[in-house]
């Protein structure tokens, strides 16, 4: 059938209150464009540690299962930072990643123009930054053999960071493919000079690279590609790494554009199943205020329509919507100067809703 | 005696040229503050594969073992890079750290006024940045069994990582004490919500961390540090770090400096004696052509000075004359805004001399 089953997962802290706005925007796209979605929403994060005695109670993972896309809100807040491993909101995360087989972020860094300012590096350096982080996202030191044990000097700690040819060979593929359709420059980042992983690394992106000639590659070694994002952000276009570099320099990313309140991510598995969620946090700080931007959960929904459904026209309908908005002046109090003129998380979602 | 015996290693690039103003600053130290340094050179690097058919000679290892410090200019160069790994510069990188026991490399990201403008940061967020990293050198995954085998999915590499509680209680304990001489502040960078090895180093901070009650304490994950040197530089003093995140967050915050060219690091075991050496690398597209910045090597002399020697006096006189020439307008073409106005390595080098 056409219906096309999103889980939807609001999560802890904003969490809710941005989803509750991207429902506005999914049933809108019903009304406008004739698609049909079913939403089931499922426990999971901090509320479901609260309510189920687990951050991924085996429904959710159902849920998820059955659907075709998911679409999170945010987890996490300091009440489970201090709980043991199995009851806190990461060990979900980690746990979704893998269960549903999602071994690909994509981070896109891009600046919004009405918040260049909001940036903390020089305009002119950060002109024309347009770049995409793709995270390998179920491997390496994340998932490899952790314990504890008693040394020569002293109780020892030990992560193993593996990663065998057919995982690096899928998530490279992917990202040349990616900068196929971007602008044909990939930056494959690792620490080929030191780990063993990274050799391996490079071995396979170096093999599979004559598949995509029109696809100019270098390699940058991790250390230097935390600095070069911060000298010259524009000359970047698609990143590839590994599980942890990935984590870290996607946050730099997304920060060097000022813009990490609008800023969506997908994490992709094999086929067309996709986890579409802001970049941003749980904001505990702020919840239940009505004070939450809900434009980088909107802009998760306009990049799941892209990337699981291929409904293109209601992408683009969504982002078209959410620049009218914003350049009308338009905005939360995230992203307002004058923070009296910061309108709510709902009026902001009936904003984009309006002009879609 | 009081002879201080210093290893010279001028390694690659424009090593040799900055060092050998180095030296010149040593002389001139000798005839004002008379004391007495003998100085042995020593072949390490690339020209050391070339030479001597390894990266890091027994002798050299030796002349660094009967040292009280080593002064390095800059190891490395495309010509080395597609060696097997025996024959790579980094690979006696590694192996000097190891064999000196130099399990603590300091890095302090200052920002020099007359390079504030060099900075890709908005000068108003770069405002009284003043922060060292203390990287752990010698542990974690840079020097765990590595290994490449056949698995399941095809040919895999492995990287382990290890920390034990002695490693990291010595280089936490070495952060709060530099913390206790500089703000108080101590930022412990891990990644707790994940990796084994950053649990237990969280708890060996939250142990020591008692005995030194003047030191404010945060922990930050990795990937929020990596935010929040963007965001707020300037509001870190310490940081404290594995030597893998250390290698990524020490060079985000030198380039965030702007002043790279400009800063010096320092590499410690136990007692006093140490490695000095600029941040940046041996730029081999420059080298041999008078135009290099000699200011990291002779204000790595000065941190050998303060942290190996004792010499304050010393240390204060090189720091000041190189403040003087900066002052004076003096520039190399590296931070010359005018770049026909630019001096020349030596030049720079005699200015500073006289000025001491
Ligand atoms: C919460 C944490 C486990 C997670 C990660 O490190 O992957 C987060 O930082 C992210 O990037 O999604
Ligand atoms: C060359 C390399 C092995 C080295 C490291 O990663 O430690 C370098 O990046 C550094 O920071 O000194």
């Amino acid at each position: 059938s056409d219906v096309k089953k999103i889980a939807v997962i609001s999560g802890d802290g904003i969490g809710p209150e941005v989803v509750a706005e991207a429902e506005k925007v999914l049933k809108r796209t019903e009304e406008l464009f004739g698609y049909t979605f079913e939403t089931s929403h499922a426990l999971f994060g901090g509320i479901a540690i609260d309510q189920k005695g687990t951050p991924l109670p085996e429904e959710t993972l159902e849920v998820c299962q059955n659907a075709d896309a998911v679409l999170l809100g945010a987890v996490g807040g300091p009440q489970w930072d201090n709980n043991p491993k199995e009851l806190r909101p990461e060990t979900g995360l980690l746990g979704i990643r893998k269960a549903l087989g999602l071994f690909s972020n994509l981070r896109p860094a891009v600046v919004f123009d009405c918040l260049k300012d909001a940036s903390t590096l020089k305009p002119e350096v950060l002109e024309g930054t347009d770049l995409m982080v793709v995270r390998e996202l179920t491997g390496g030191i994340y998932f490899g053999d952790k314990l504890r044990r008693q040394g020569e000097h002293g109780e020892e700690a030990v992560d193993t960071c593996v990663y065998n040819v057919t995982e690096v060979e899928r998530i490279v593929r992917q990202a040349f493919e990616i900068a196929q359709k971007r602008k044909k420059r990939l930056a494959s980042v690792d620490k080929a000079n030191v780990l063993e992983t990274s050799r391996l690394w490079r071995e396979v992106v170096n093999r599979v690279a004559p598949d995509y000639p029109d696809v100019e590659v270098e390699h940058v070694l991790v250390d230097n590609c935390a600095m070069q994002l911060l000298r010259r952000p524009a000359s970047f276009d698609v990143i590839v790494t590994e599980n942890m570099f990935g984590d870290i320099l996607s946050d730099e990313a997304a920060m060097l554009t000022g813009s990490i309140g609008m800023l969506s991510s997908a994490s992709l598995g094999e086929g067309s199943f996709g986890l579409y969620e802001p970049v941003h946090g749980s904001a505990p700080d702020i919840a239940g205020q009505g004070a939450a931007n809900p434009i980088a959960t909107i802009l998760s929904v306009a990049l799941m329509f892209r990337m699981t459904f291929g409904y293109e026209d209601a992408a683009d309908a969504i982002e078209k919507a959410v620049a009218k908005v914003l350049d009308e002046g338009h905005r939360t109090s995230d992203i307002a100067v004058d923070k009296s003129q910061a309108i709510s998380t709902s009026a902001m979602g009936d904003l984009i809703v309006k002009n879609m």
